[in-house]
Protein backbone atom coordinates (compact mmCIF):
# COMPACT_ATOMS: atom_id res chain seq x y z
CA UNK A 1 0.00 0.00 0.00
CA UNK A 2 2.49 2.07 -0.99
CA UNK A 3 -0.07 5.55 -1.58
CA UNK A 4 -3.78 6.21 -2.50
CA UNK A 5 -3.56 5.61 -6.32
CA UNK A 6 -6.04 7.05 -6.83
CA UNK A 7 -10.30 8.12 -5.61
CA UNK A 8 -13.28 6.40 -7.91
CA UNK A 9 -16.61 8.88 -7.93
CA UNK A 10 -19.32 7.68 -9.18
CA UNK A 11 -21.31 10.17 -11.53
CA UNK A 12 -24.35 10.21 -14.00
CA UNK A 13 -22.85 12.14 -16.73
CA UNK A 14 -19.20 12.16 -17.07
CA UNK A 15 -19.49 15.34 -19.81
CA UNK A 16 -20.68 17.51 -17.26
CA UNK A 17 -18.60 15.85 -14.19
CA UNK A 18 -15.60 16.76 -16.34
CA UNK A 19 -16.45 20.73 -16.50
CA UNK A 20 -17.26 20.55 -12.46
CA UNK A 21 -13.99 18.74 -11.70
CA UNK A 22 -12.29 20.97 -14.40
CA UNK A 23 -13.50 23.92 -12.26
CA UNK A 24 -12.86 22.29 -8.72
CA UNK A 25 -8.91 21.49 -9.84
CA UNK A 26 -8.29 24.31 -12.34
CA UNK A 27 -7.74 22.24 -15.10
CA UNK A 28 -9.46 19.57 -16.79
CA UNK A 29 -9.10 15.49 -16.93
CA UNK A 30 -5.92 14.40 -18.97
CA UNK A 31 -6.87 11.62 -20.51
CA UNK A 32 -10.45 9.58 -20.75
CA UNK A 33 -10.82 5.93 -21.11
CA UNK A 34 -14.12 3.27 -21.49
CA UNK A 35 -13.86 -0.18 -19.86
CA UNK A 36 -15.54 -2.18 -22.32
CA UNK A 37 -15.69 -5.02 -19.93
CA UNK A 38 -16.77 -3.33 -16.31
CA UNK A 39 -19.68 -1.03 -18.73
CA UNK A 40 -17.87 2.23 -17.52
CA UNK A 41 -16.19 5.36 -18.89
CA UNK A 42 -14.04 7.33 -17.40
CA UNK A 43 -11.65 10.05 -17.05
CA UNK A 44 -8.43 11.03 -15.02
CA UNK A 45 -7.58 14.19 -13.56
CA UNK A 46 -4.14 14.55 -11.65
CA UNK A 47 -3.62 15.76 -8.24
CA UNK A 48 -0.16 15.92 -7.37
CA UNK A 49 1.01 12.44 -7.03
CA UNK A 50 -2.60 10.71 -6.60
CA UNK A 51 -5.72 10.81 -9.24
CA UNK A 52 -9.14 11.28 -9.46
CA UNK A 53 -11.03 8.76 -11.55
CA UNK A 54 -14.93 10.07 -12.71
CA UNK A 55 -16.51 6.80 -13.70
CA UNK A 56 -20.38 6.66 -16.06
CA UNK A 57 -21.62 3.50 -15.96
CA UNK A 58 -22.43 2.55 -20.09
CA UNK A 59 -24.97 -0.22 -19.00
CA UNK A 60 -28.03 -0.41 -17.32
CA UNK A 61 -26.14 -3.50 -15.13
CA UNK A 62 -22.62 -2.59 -15.06
CA UNK A 63 -22.26 -1.68 -11.45
CA UNK A 64 -21.57 2.02 -11.69
CA UNK A 65 -25.15 2.01 -12.98
CA UNK A 66 -26.56 0.19 -9.92
CA UNK A 67 -24.56 1.86 -7.27
CA UNK A 68 -25.99 5.28 -8.68
CA UNK A 69 -29.29 4.28 -9.46
CA UNK A 70 -29.35 3.05 -5.44
CA UNK A 71 -27.20 5.61 -3.55
CA UNK A 72 -26.90 8.73 -6.15
CA UNK A 73 -23.27 10.31 -6.82
CA UNK A 74 -20.67 10.09 -4.58
CA UNK A 75 -17.08 8.39 -3.36
CA UNK A 76 -17.26 4.73 -4.70
CA UNK A 77 -14.15 3.55 -3.77
CA UNK A 78 -10.14 4.17 -2.80
CA UNK A 79 -8.15 2.61 -5.10
CA UNK A 80 -4.40 1.96 -3.37
CA UNK A 81 -1.14 1.34 -5.40
CA UNK A 82 0.83 -2.06 -4.23
CA UNK A 83 4.35 -3.53 -5.31
CA UNK A 84 2.71 -7.42 -5.72
CA UNK A 85 -0.66 -7.40 -6.11
CA UNK A 86 -1.00 -11.74 -5.89
CA UNK A 87 0.68 -11.25 -2.18
CA UNK A 88 -1.61 -8.52 -1.06
CA UNK A 89 -4.65 -10.46 -2.02
CA UNK A 90 -2.84 -13.53 0.46
CA UNK A 91 -1.78 -11.48 2.98
CA UNK A 92 -5.08 -9.64 3.45
CA UNK A 93 -7.35 -12.93 3.14
CA UNK A 94 -5.37 -14.58 5.94
CA UNK A 95 -6.27 -11.05 7.63
CA UNK A 96 -10.04 -12.05 7.28
CA UNK A 97 -10.80 -9.55 4.20
CA UNK A 98 -13.17 -10.71 1.84
CA UNK A 99 -11.36 -10.26 -1.32
CA UNK A 100 -14.33 -9.75 -4.57
CA UNK A 101 -12.28 -11.30 -7.04
CA UNK A 102 -9.29 -13.32 -6.09
CA UNK A 103 -7.64 -13.25 -9.71
CA UNK A 104 -7.14 -10.03 -10.25
CA UNK A 105 -8.15 -8.54 -13.75
CA UNK A 106 -7.82 -5.80 -15.91
CA UNK A 107 -9.14 -2.00 -15.02
CA UNK A 108 -8.67 1.07 -16.38
CA UNK A 109 -5.14 2.53 -16.83
CA UNK A 110 -3.10 -0.21 -17.34
CA UNK A 111 -3.85 -1.97 -14.29
CA UNK A 112 -4.00 -4.83 -12.69
CA UNK A 113 -6.79 -4.65 -9.99
CA UNK A 114 -8.41 -6.62 -7.32
CA UNK A 115 -11.37 -5.33 -4.78
CA UNK A 116 -11.83 -5.60 -1.18
CA UNK A 117 -15.42 -6.10 -0.05
CA UNK A 118 -17.24 -3.10 1.67
CA UNK A 119 -18.39 -5.24 4.61
CA UNK A 120 -15.16 -6.45 5.16
CA UNK A 121 -13.21 -2.94 5.48
CA UNK A 122 -15.81 -1.01 7.39
CA UNK A 123 -18.15 0.32 4.48
CA UNK A 124 -15.46 1.37 2.00
CA UNK A 125 -14.69 -0.52 -1.46
CA UNK A 126 -11.01 -0.70 -1.45
CA UNK A 127 -9.85 -1.00 -5.03
CA UNK A 128 -6.19 -2.50 -4.93
CA UNK A 129 -4.13 -1.78 -8.01
CA UNK A 130 -0.75 -2.83 -9.34
CA UNK A 131 1.02 -1.27 -12.36
CA UNK A 132 0.88 -3.63 -15.44
CA UNK A 133 4.66 -3.63 -16.79
CA UNK B 1 -4.76 21.34 -4.88
CA UNK B 2 -1.50 20.06 -4.19
CA UNK B 3 -2.34 16.07 -3.29
CA UNK B 4 -4.99 14.33 -1.85
CA UNK B 5 -4.03 15.14 1.97
CA UNK B 6 -6.22 12.30 3.68
CA UNK B 7 -9.49 10.34 3.02
CA UNK B 8 -11.71 10.31 6.03
CA UNK B 9 -13.82 7.73 6.98
CA UNK B 10 -16.77 7.43 9.37
CA UNK B 11 -16.91 4.79 11.85
CA UNK B 12 -18.67 3.54 14.89
CA UNK B 13 -16.24 2.29 16.39
CA UNK B 14 -12.51 3.97 16.19
CA UNK B 15 -10.25 1.23 18.57
CA UNK B 16 -12.02 -2.27 16.27
CA UNK B 17 -11.83 -0.47 13.19
CA UNK B 18 -7.92 1.03 14.14
CA UNK B 19 -7.59 -2.82 14.25
CA UNK B 20 -9.20 -3.40 11.36
CA UNK B 21 -7.03 -1.17 9.10
CA UNK B 22 -4.14 -2.37 11.13
CA UNK B 23 -4.65 -5.37 9.19
CA UNK B 24 -5.30 -3.25 5.87
CA UNK B 25 -2.04 -1.48 6.19
CA UNK B 26 0.17 -3.50 7.69
CA UNK B 27 0.59 -1.03 10.23
CA UNK B 28 -1.28 0.61 13.10
CA UNK B 29 -2.33 4.36 13.33
CA UNK B 30 0.53 6.81 14.19
CA UNK B 31 -1.67 9.61 16.25
CA UNK B 32 -4.98 9.61 17.70
CA UNK B 33 -6.76 13.41 18.07
CA UNK B 34 -9.86 14.29 19.89
CA UNK B 35 -11.54 17.07 18.16
CA UNK B 36 -13.95 18.66 21.25
CA UNK B 37 -15.55 21.30 19.03
CA UNK B 38 -16.62 18.91 16.32
CA UNK B 39 -17.69 16.40 18.65
CA UNK B 40 -15.22 13.40 16.86
CA UNK B 41 -12.67 11.43 17.97
CA UNK B 42 -10.15 10.53 15.23
CA UNK B 43 -6.59 8.22 14.39
CA UNK B 44 -4.43 9.30 11.63
CA UNK B 45 -2.75 6.07 8.90
CA UNK B 46 0.17 6.84 6.68
CA UNK B 47 -0.30 5.22 3.19
CA UNK B 48 3.09 6.99 1.48
CA UNK B 49 2.42 10.96 0.94
CA UNK B 50 -0.94 10.44 1.69
CA UNK B 51 -3.24 9.76 5.04
CA UNK B 52 -6.34 8.03 6.05
CA UNK B 53 -8.56 9.72 9.00
CA UNK B 54 -10.53 7.53 10.99
CA UNK B 55 -13.53 9.22 12.52
CA UNK B 56 -15.74 8.44 15.45
CA UNK B 57 -18.39 10.86 16.73
CA UNK B 58 -18.26 11.31 19.93
CA UNK B 59 -21.89 13.24 20.58
CA UNK B 60 -24.99 11.86 19.14
CA UNK B 61 -25.39 15.16 17.15
CA UNK B 62 -21.71 15.41 15.86
CA UNK B 63 -22.06 15.08 12.01
CA UNK B 64 -19.80 11.91 12.20
CA UNK B 65 -22.44 10.29 14.12
CA UNK B 66 -25.75 11.58 12.46
CA UNK B 67 -23.54 10.74 9.33
CA UNK B 68 -23.05 6.98 10.82
CA UNK B 69 -27.10 6.67 11.78
CA UNK B 70 -28.04 7.58 8.31
CA UNK B 71 -25.73 6.01 5.77
CA UNK B 72 -23.55 3.58 8.45
CA UNK B 73 -20.04 3.53 7.65
CA UNK B 74 -17.66 4.49 5.20
CA UNK B 75 -16.15 7.45 3.17
CA UNK B 76 -17.12 10.77 4.41
CA UNK B 77 -14.79 13.13 2.64
CA UNK B 78 -12.10 13.70 0.69
CA UNK B 79 -9.27 16.14 1.85
CA UNK B 80 -6.99 17.97 -0.50
CA UNK B 81 -4.26 20.16 0.05
CA UNK B 82 -3.94 23.44 -0.37
CA UNK B 83 -1.47 26.16 -0.26
CA UNK B 84 -3.39 29.10 0.66
CA UNK B 85 -6.98 28.29 1.91
CA UNK B 86 -8.74 31.74 1.64
CA UNK B 87 -7.85 31.84 -2.12
CA UNK B 88 -9.31 28.96 -2.97
CA UNK B 89 -12.40 29.50 -1.09
CA UNK B 90 -12.83 32.59 -3.37
CA UNK B 91 -11.84 30.74 -6.06
CA UNK B 92 -14.30 28.20 -6.09
CA UNK B 93 -17.31 30.12 -5.26
CA UNK B 94 -16.76 32.41 -7.96
CA UNK B 95 -16.96 28.87 -9.85
CA UNK B 96 -20.36 27.86 -7.92
CA UNK B 97 -19.23 25.35 -5.30
CA UNK B 98 -21.02 26.15 -2.05
CA UNK B 99 -18.52 26.77 0.88
CA UNK B 100 -20.32 25.74 3.93
CA UNK B 101 -18.09 27.64 6.04
CA UNK B 102 -16.09 30.47 4.73
CA UNK B 103 -14.21 31.67 7.32
CA UNK B 104 -12.02 28.29 7.67
CA UNK B 105 -12.15 27.01 11.23
CA UNK B 106 -9.59 24.68 13.07
CA UNK B 107 -9.69 21.11 12.55
CA UNK B 108 -7.78 17.86 13.69
CA UNK B 109 -3.83 17.51 12.42
CA UNK B 110 -3.10 21.30 13.04
CA UNK B 111 -5.17 22.21 9.72
CA UNK B 112 -7.40 25.35 8.50
CA UNK B 113 -10.23 23.24 7.02
CA UNK B 114 -13.18 24.08 5.23
CA UNK B 115 -15.85 22.33 3.23
CA UNK B 116 -17.30 22.44 0.54
CA UNK B 117 -21.56 20.58 -0.11
CA UNK B 118 -21.85 17.59 -1.38
CA UNK B 119 -24.38 18.95 -3.71
CA UNK B 120 -22.39 21.17 -5.36
CA UNK B 121 -19.55 18.54 -5.91
CA UNK B 122 -21.13 15.79 -7.49
CA UNK B 123 -22.38 14.29 -4.00
CA UNK B 124 -18.13 14.17 -2.50
CA UNK B 125 -18.05 15.97 0.52
CA UNK B 126 -14.76 18.17 -0.55
CA UNK B 127 -12.70 19.89 2.37
CA UNK B 128 -9.78 22.09 1.80
CA UNK B 129 -6.95 21.88 4.08
CA UNK B 130 -4.08 23.97 5.08
CA UNK B 131 -1.20 23.29 7.51
CA UNK B 132 -1.26 26.22 10.14
CA UNK B 133 2.05 27.36 10.32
Amino acid sequence: MRKIEHIGIAVKDLEASNELFRKLFGEGPYKEEEVESEGVKTSFFASGPNKIELLEGTREDSPISKYVAKKGEGIHHIAFDVDDIYAEIERLKGEGFIVLNENPKKGADNKLVAFLHPKSSNGVLVELCQEIS
